[in-house]
């Protein structure tokens, strides 16, 4: 679990912060050697994650229980660990990966919520009619080609088909999320389906074209790529 | 409202930020005149308002619809006004107030959590039994002198008779909330009454012992004062 507004994203790069690099750093004042961390998802800047999987191999003999207390201590407060668990030494937390539920969070008041900066989308205008936007969400269920959901990314090039199992909008007081699971995501998938929603909300797209914007394999088609901070990997199924 | 985990408390001082600096810069841009800024209560450092009151007079024709949207734009994202209300010229923010209402929060669980991190008490224990402190905080009902409960302060002096009309403990998941409300609270009280409420989870404090702490008026028998980070000002009475 871990608090995204305080990292450039998961994977170590050289200019910035991130998650990886400051579990790697625990993890080496716990074990002492040097071990790969491979992580279940490459998450953006600024997102969250509620649940979040990683995988080390070592020949260190410490007790998966005392292993969580020692990380936990060498970890900022802006990171924590739930579990830890000994798994089969094929296991990769990535390649194994059932399917991944995100939510996205957004404050739908005039006026911000200064405890939601940084945690949640904020949207002031009264127009977030959170059933039609639920109905629009449904336009996502099932297996398509999203390329009209992916910001194009060489680095990442295959098969761009994933198949969606949920996805609802519900209203929570002034809190709407948007919530989305699948067997895999492409790059920035749900924050453009997200942005995609607040164009229906705006009645600039309606709920029934979202069908054909995915068969048209058109990225300009779909809406803007919502900010990251509403976004959060909440659940990782293997 | 306002993150008071950005600010050293609502009263302006020398050496650090206060709530109360940033709202006068930012109504001195809105409105132009110099204008004293009147708070219902003094938070400390890292307490947080889900609901603050303030007054200013002026001269100013600015209606109040357009100087909260104005006031909004000029302050930072940690401080959001809720309401603008014009107010008869007699009106006192700290005075006239009738009742306040505060909620300490508190994280219950062996492993902390990245997002309340500041925003509430973590609490790794398992012995925190809502229902024995809710017992325990009825105690805190009606009018008592309740120096045993508050931080002796040369410069608050005066009658510390207080009468409280809500005090109850709730458990939400792994949050237990301390909710109390009264006419008026002494320094640091509401802090002091939780850390006593925590002395009652650890088997320190009897429940029924609490009456026996007010009449002492006695500050060494009572729990120490929780941090500041759980607590939130959360409603205001006028």
């Amino acid at each position: 679990m871990y608090d995204g507004s305080k990292f450039h994203g998961w994977q170590i790069q050289s200019n910035a912060v991130a998650v990886q690099e400051v579990f790697q750093n625990a993890l080496h004042c716990v074990i002492g050697d040097e071990t790969d961390v491979k992580g279940c998802s490459r998450t953006d800047s600024g997102v969250h994650a509620n649940m979040y999987c990683l995988g080390i191999k070592t020949t260190h003999k410490i007790p998966p229980e005392r292993l969580k207390a020692a990380l936990n201590r060498h970890l900022p407060n802006s990171i924590a660990v739930l579990e830890c668990e000994e798994m089969p030494l094929d296991f990769h937390p990535r390649y194994d990966c059932k399917k991944k539920q995100y939510i996205y969070k957004i404050w739908n008041n005039e006026v911000r919520n200064p405890f939601y900066d940084g945690y949640a989308l904020h949207y002031r205008f009264n127009n977030l009619d959170e059933t039609i936007l639920d109905r629009a969400a449904k336009n996502y269920l099932g297996t398509h080609d999203f390329t009209s959901f992916c910001t194009p990314d060489n680095r990442r090039p295959g098969d761009m088909s994933r198949t969606v199992y949920r996805s609802d909008v519900e209203r929570n007081g002034d809190i709407v999320t948007f919530t989305v699971e699948a067997d895999g995501f492409l790059y920035n998938m749900v924050r453009i389906m997200t942005g995609t929603l607040l164009r229906v909300a705006q009645g600039k797209i309606q709920p029934d074209e979202i069908p054909l914007i995915i068969e048209k394999k058109d990225r300009q088609l779909a809406g803007p790529t919502a900010p990251a901070c509403g976004l959060y990997l909440n659940k990782v199924f293997y």
